[in-house]
């Protein structure tokens, strides 16, 4: 095996003589208590999305799930290894987070395999298809509508992914016990990578908007 | 639903007036041209380590799968979801990445869960005991050994499933190939949330070992 | 026999013409009254880890036991020789040492042998062997450890046979008398030589951690 | 158990400022390659005489051992513990060092134990009586010679003693072997702590002389 990029070991040296230095009692007070982040991500692997960097999050802030496309399948208890389901069991019942985001983004390419496979042209491999084989429903009727250009198509899913995710999050017993209980919300939000617009999701309507950002105010 | 938690919108406002202004050309590149990243991470989705803050990495450079426990469960193209495996053939079939670091980290939830799961106390819940099965060989035998301290045990067992995993990766055909062709290299790399530690496996030892920051040159 | 080592007597000249003219009086005063020593040191024989040098002490500060490996036998008042039980009673009783620190170090030779031996391989001899037989049953059990790397049971041992050794201490009823009225204190400590890292051992939990320099000050 | 001494640590801070630093190299190349020290010396435990410190040495050149009053038993390959003939197999054996420099000093505790014991007054303990009747025959003719004050007979016995465990080693096979070959040879040494000096024994004689420091040049 190849040595250790180099490029991974140059950033590690600045974040020791910046953040790391910076935030040292942080670090060591997490270290020490444990985690207790209040809020859940569940993001994309794509490297221009970072949860972290575009919510310009600290240490022990974001508990993050990344997988492709930002996914989350139907409750299914059915004696097999579910990364996701597994991550999202360990955020609601034993971290307790009061918060889940289900954060999608423009030009992801989990989203354009599952239009590319609707449309016959499914990617090569024996894995990926089939992960995306979870918003193929959907993904069949966004790519049959040829009254949106491609371009619309692609956003059109991933948003509408981002809301089947948050369906079926309700689909877990643990998920809907806590929501109804108004101690746990789920939310969808949308970056787009080019101009770095971040749009959430109206609760209500399902509707993807930009929020007001000068009437938000720290809590 | 509640509202879109001001602390994230607050840390996005901080993104846009600080990284993004400063980065927008490269935002703007990387949603023109796509993303092309060199390295996919395999991280724990604990709130106190990010890759992107460990190793300072900018937009485009980290393709970031983040489960609990950093696991790569081993081949087995079942039909079932496979969060994991469809990420890392998106990696390596798709984006070419040349390296994968399976990156584990100190005081690992995941871990602990494992070790109480062989101790006899498994945590609550129908998939994290699942999901972690997948270290249950190792973690009833790294349990048993009672000459080490539980803290002595815990960073065994941390470190033990990152050279699994990587184990595991070599199962996958399409990574052993490009291995093989040298296309492709695995590392580990294992992060001290306390002290800031950042250790990487010697790949023919296993053994984790501090890098010599002072003699790393940026490629 | 031999000329005395030369370089021994250019050390020596080095010592008279520095250390000793500088301390002179600490030294008068230290044969006028005798030494009162407020801390024993068990180290090991290793070129590479002398106390006296990692701990910077001067004349009078450190009564030093060294053997193979840094190890205390079992209380055994059967009659033979015993240096080591000797030199710990001698501290205790009669210069009643405040502290003792078991210390020792990684890449340890006499640990090698120990692991050594129990794959199999003893090391030549007719008194090295039969001494590391010590820790016959703790090297035994790390030494089947496959799933730790040989770098990571050589660590293990090391750590392990200082607990052992501490274990073995309180075995000497002047020992367990003292330390019961807070008389004296046992620690541990493991130095490494590659990185002159220190580590000392937590009373409590018998794991190892690196001290935090910063935040201690002189007594 | 109490904190680990703060002293140490002030002290072990001194070391990584200064000479860790001095010496970062040479640490390193001994972690990698293996202490090869040329010269072993058996030295007492008392805190006022330091082989390290008075030939001011450095990693890597002195393989110490160290017991109540530099004592060498007699070869007697008996099943029993024996740490100090362990050692000394290990530094001929296996590390096949050229010297080995017996070194008492004045004042010394243990030999003056020696001496109370031939006088009818033992010092206190299981142990260091048992240890010290290594020199009962010798400390009984020195005790019982009223023509040498008693300081005179403390002095006498420190280099009696060094005699006698010269011969000793030399009743271990493997050290006769190798100095019948001319591959080792044994010293004696003895430092006077008041006024630094240094006698070495000239191995025909048996005399201790002080070295005619000026004429003697680096190997």
């Amino acid at each position: 095996m190849q040595d250790f990029p180099a490029f991974l070991i140059e950033g590690y040296k600045n974040f020791m003589s910046g953040r790391y230095t910076a935030e040292r009692d942080r670090y060591r007070e997490l270290a020490e208590n444990g985690q207790k982040p209040t809020t859940m991500v569940i993001a994309c692997c794509d490297s221009r999305a970072a949860p972290e960097t575009i919510f310009d999050s600290g240490p022990g802030q974001l508990f993050v799930l990344r997988n492709v496309a930002n996914l989350v399948p139907p409750f299914g208890p059915d004696g097999t290894f579910h990364a996701t389901s597994a991550a999202i069991e360990f955020a609601v019942v034993h971290l307790k987070v009061a918060h889940i985001i289900v954060m999608g983004h423009g030009r992801c390419g989990g989203i354009t395999g599952a239009l590319a496979t609707a449309g016959g042209h499914a990617p090569e491999g024996h894995f990926i298809g089939k992960w995306l084989t979870m918003v193929k429903d959907v993904a069949d009727k966004v790519e049959a509508n040829h009254l949106l250009t491609p371009s619309e198509r692609q956003t059109a899913l991933e948003r509408i992914a981002i809301r089947q995710s948050i369906g079926n999050l309700l689909s877990f017993p643990f998920v809907k016990e806590r929501v109804d209980q108004n101690q746990l919300s789920l939310h969808g939000a949308w970056f787009d990578i080019s101009g770095g617009e971040l749009w959430t999701m109206n609760g209500e309507s399902g509707d993807f908007v930009r929020p007001d950002l000068e009437s938000i105010q720290m809590r």
